[in-house]
């Protein structure tokens, strides 16, 4: 079973999101270039070209933006998600009414690109740790709304997912930890009330208090913004009694040196927040009959 | 009046953009940690403070979360939406209930640093061609879902915006020319059908292209991939009888060429697509009595 | 290319409107009537009947209205939207599950008798002024929720649109001049703020204003409520350097005479606010076998 | 207790329409006119005044729209829902921000004009036949979208309301006694199937119709398009055994002899889907201090 | 016509309740488990059974998960809503994608047991009371969100609906009559607001508040908390001039007795709002070729 | 910090909810009953009252009910969600407009029953296991729309929460490894697929499964429908190797002899499908002054 049948995304998520976007871009009036210019019989057969190499992300959400306004458009798909694509590459054919493709063009290149732009990151990251067993991971630092697709962009790169919202982890930060009055009362009170599916990670700054959080058998710890020799060190400390997780600062760079430290997860928030996008376009390949 | 006194979001817009944001986080169990970890009755006062220099954008949208979930949080604003800001400046203070900031502060920071990055950038490429007439614009390739917010962000960092959607504006591109046959016939389709508040605006690739649609009288010429020669021939040609708007390739390196070119506006996908975040943080600065 | 391929609107408008339509209709029971009287598995023809002569518009959004009870319903088409239709004459015959095209009939009919009686209105003002240049607009005075559908059949009906809403033109009435302090002042205000596909439109009520609404360079000015001597003399002054659109009062007689004063549009707010409907209803012809 | 305190709208009802209504008017840009041209911090003390004689309906929906975007605007009443009003009355006057007066002005006035427009005509053809029992009722030819407001305003026009829907009562029609297979059939089955609560009523053409509704024991009878010497047999007939009711064709011209005959009801269709609108306006008082 | 070809749910409805129902459970990272551990290409034929005896209702809801995630879902059907169904017997086949049959199942199955539980309690009270013409009938007492689903489970039971919602009858209670001030002043108030579809109920709690009732009219008394003693005498009192519904602490056990006073009616809350489930489970039947 | 202080419902998931429910009651006409009866400047105060001894639950949505019909109603809260509640107790007083206390009496009552109900059931059997370490647990066996809701309920009387849904936790059950093939690899897919946060929990029906699930290192394991003497022996052989779960059919006559087995947990379906409401009423207390 290759990784990318266990990560799609249901089509009960896809469609209400891409409706919702064709709708942002079509407003009150609708496509007032492609509705004058184009007759609304003529037929179209165009190619999604990547402009620059990376990792493919979000054909399916490209694909329903076509489907929503052509339900009788037919798509040629070429390359799946998580295929790695190169310049000029055409990824899909989509034939179908001329009006409508151009109407959903954009839609479906800015999912495309957003995602495939946040999975050609991860891949690329991933691969710099590639000699060690240490995975990438994401965070809750995603674009509002777009949280299930750009998590879901990040597993198609090679990644794993982090928490999905507030609900599904508890993670302590060092705010909590403040408020609460100490790492011990806020692990205690996280762990009476968390039930038996759910893990508690702590977030430490420093070596004294990864020691005080594993004396409280944390499942997992936050090495928050620690140079590589720390890591090396809270790793040695930690000897396989909880998850070890570095975060902060970290660069593709600088990646390969964390992960030689030992730790279990690199968490990277700049996968979802930063990444540039993968450039598609749409080239027009003619006017086929109806 | 200020430009930004101009630009300000309204509350219908915003609120239910940040309630959705929430819920996304909140999922179905809301913040197991905060909920666990911090007393109800506990109060804190946090800073938002900038972890890089840059422009703000976003602001009322953070405030809406922490409002959201604490209605009495009481929000001390030291800068505002526009004002540039350096590395460790506070931007705004909010005193309110611990758990509920706690569970507001990534909803509020996406916000803010997603939007902040998309002015920054904007911020530097106004800057960068200040000596020129030249506007800087976006376009349409947003984050689903993020239109109104990423174009205020543009907005608010000293850019201009292009159209928000496709009932707004007339833009005919390289497809719809291919289309219907040429820019004459698609032109002409256009103005038939435009209304009176509507502007035409045609892509062009070449001179010749370029010719043509000024004989039809177009409003506007989208001056697609040109080398600064070009542009600069291409505005001679037009000779104040269209806008001049150029795209494609443009960065901030090259802005100031193409804005010595005399086009009275460059449009940036990047802008909207591909700027990275402008980080900023919480950082706790006491729990102050109820 | 007929005018009306230009206009049609999105099934991705039209679904979600009739759907909501339907459910306000249904409630929380459903069509007692049918459901009780009606067999489940009896088929009905029906025919869509004009009781009074006009122009039809809003067949799409009758069909939907039956297709989402009856998914298996047969729709034979007669006429288009835009066409004249008399007294008496089918438009269109619907074939399917008896309860269903019962309980549909009432939406489909609200929409439809509604829509053609705007388009049928429309249509005989554009004839009436059909010697002139004049093109005959609508105006932002709609039903709540049914902007783009009644907008659209001020298309259908031979009219042209205005703006669709506050953010897809600019257009200065007198409170705006009262408040800002002038003509000068909030043109020259807007002209700052506007994008550059974006006119900017100015209403005078006198000589005296349009001179200085010119002076400003403004894209259009709106003539309101002045007599056609005024008028005359205004599209002199104007001399084609900007859009004149007349306003206020306008009957289906004196339209003619504003028509010939020279004006470029004439905008209606009763087109959409007050159009009597054109009455349609639905004949039983008959059971046929499933 | 008069009756238009029975009547009142709920907030939950009124609040979410009015925002959608604002939103459709916003669109992604928000009021490019008053945003441009009104500075933020100037206040503005406007007067809602009716341009027409008639009956006013639809006032907290109008406010609504104001608070929506000026929680703080002042609204003065002067006027109630159902009170008649002359040409040149203020029925409100409202104090807040500029901006969004002007901004919520056309949505507050689209519904205003719409609902009085319907109270008006009702309460013109309710005196029309003051001096009998008759009561007027509306129908389900209303708006999609609209139907709780619409029949609102006919209560406010001192009218009565028929079903709201589908699910509030069984109406037999035409089309179902055809289907069904006849009047005793079609009636058999309702009265089988009916809740307790629900009252049955039969569409009758002729008085044979007649005589075989009520030997069925039907609740009500719709005498449809019978002329005045039919219905007052039909009364005869009836003679106090079932509501009756008159459809089709009603004016306001022939209502006085339709209620002469005796009848119970007078439903007229045209008081919600073909009521012009009651004008009014927004008039600038002046700019008071904030 | 069977009774159930009267009572069936929408499609209209049940789609939207159905798609709402499997995000809350698919969340936002979707099917964890079957995700990863069912290969996406394996097909699954599965049994929906009986645990327990009673009556089905709920069918359309369950299959409309499976297809809603699987449009290509086969589903054989073996008994129909209403039927009576024995411990161990398959009430339908569903063959299809395995991961998304496991996907759907938990609200596939929480419809199904939820809506079965509701009608086979109603079956057995109507049983209980079949001797007699009196009806069982269900209350506003249900689970928000699922009025219009329980409803029809009661219906599917051999029961009737009271209504719906506040808005589709009147039925003044002790509250209502305590505050109006006595039961005469409440009812003649009701009775002048009412339309001329709509029935009036007054609770009453002694004879002498019968006899009050009586003399105003009323068309329905609910005989509230009344020993079967005194009901027979009520049934007496009314004398057919009113309908007799019967509330209050009526159990299956009391329910014959309740019944042979003579009541119109008897509602029972807890049908709705207490009714164990009927248990249904999803047996594995094989995994078919595609 | 008391448990309840851990688990109260974020009021942006109780409003939308509320709201939800009480236009389901409104439907499209509103409270007919109330509007008609209750002269709308009446005041009321009301007490709601147990008319059952338990657990009370939903406080915060029942007062949301009459706060969002009179954002002025005082309420004097005189027991919080998680008490114990005799008959006739007060658990709090309610002082408002009359008609709207009345409109929103069923909606508020409706999810304090229900609620209540669930949280009586949890409480009895939490108690009934007092003296194990034994924890009690809910299912996904829910109302469909009330998760959130019924799981809180869960919490307020002592029980634990499952999984909310499909995609925070991962729990293969029988169907699942028939499927896949078998425990180990089905278990195998699942660790290599789960995040870091997350659990694996493995159904097991027989000791030699049981085996097979701890060898493949699972965090926690579903005994499912076994006796007490296996119960016993699988806690043997589990020895703190795994989390312990048994379920199936479990009631609080032997919850007690199944928690002796050492279990960690008891997850039982019917505290959340199954358990009868807490009946609460509303009395009227007297109509103060305004």
């Amino acid at each position: 079973m290759s990784p990318n049948s266990v990560c799609k995304l249901s089509p009960l998520l896809i469609e209400p999101a891409v409706r919702a976007a064709l709708l942002e871009d079509l407003g009150r009036a609708g496509d007032l270039t492609s509705d004058s210019v184009i007759p609304a019989d003529i037929r179209a057969k165009v190619a999604i070209v990547a402009r620059r190499p990376g990792r493919v992300a979000g054909l399916d959400l490209a694909f329903t933006a076509f489907r929503l306004l052509d339900p009788n458009a037919e798509i040629e798909v070429l390359l799946d998600d998580g295929e790695a694509v190169r310049t000029g590459q055409t990824v899909a054919k989509v034939t179908g009414a001329a009006r409508e493709i151009l109407t959903a063009e954009r839609v479906a290149l800015n999912y495309l690109c957003h995602l495939s732009g946040i999975a050609s990151e991860t891949s690329r990251i991933v691969e710099a740790v590639a000699a060690y067993k240490t995975k990438i991971a994401c965070t809750r630092k995603t674009t509002p709304g777009q949280r299930a697709f750009e998590k879901y962009a990040v597993r198609v790169g090679g990644g794993v997912n982090h928490r999905f919202g507030l609900d599904d982890g508890i993670l302590i930060k060092d705010n909590h930890i403040a408020i609460a009055g100490g790492i011990a009362t806020a692990v205690k009170r996280a762990q009476e009330s968390a039930g038996h599916m759910m893990k508690v990670e702590v977030e430490v700054d420093t070596l004294a208090q990864l020691h005080e959080a594993l004396a409280c058998r944390v499942d997992a710890v936050l090495l928050d913004n620690m140079d590589t020799d720390t890591l090396e060190e809270a790793v040695r400390v930690i000897d396989g009694r909880a998850i070890a997780e570095a975060s902060g600062g970290i660069t593709i760079e600088n990646a390969p040196a964390v992960a030689a430290s030992g730790v279990d997860l690199i968490s990277i928030g700049w996968l979802t927040h930063s990444a540039p996008i993968l450039d598609f376009g749409l080239d027009f390949l003619g006017a086929p009959a109806a």
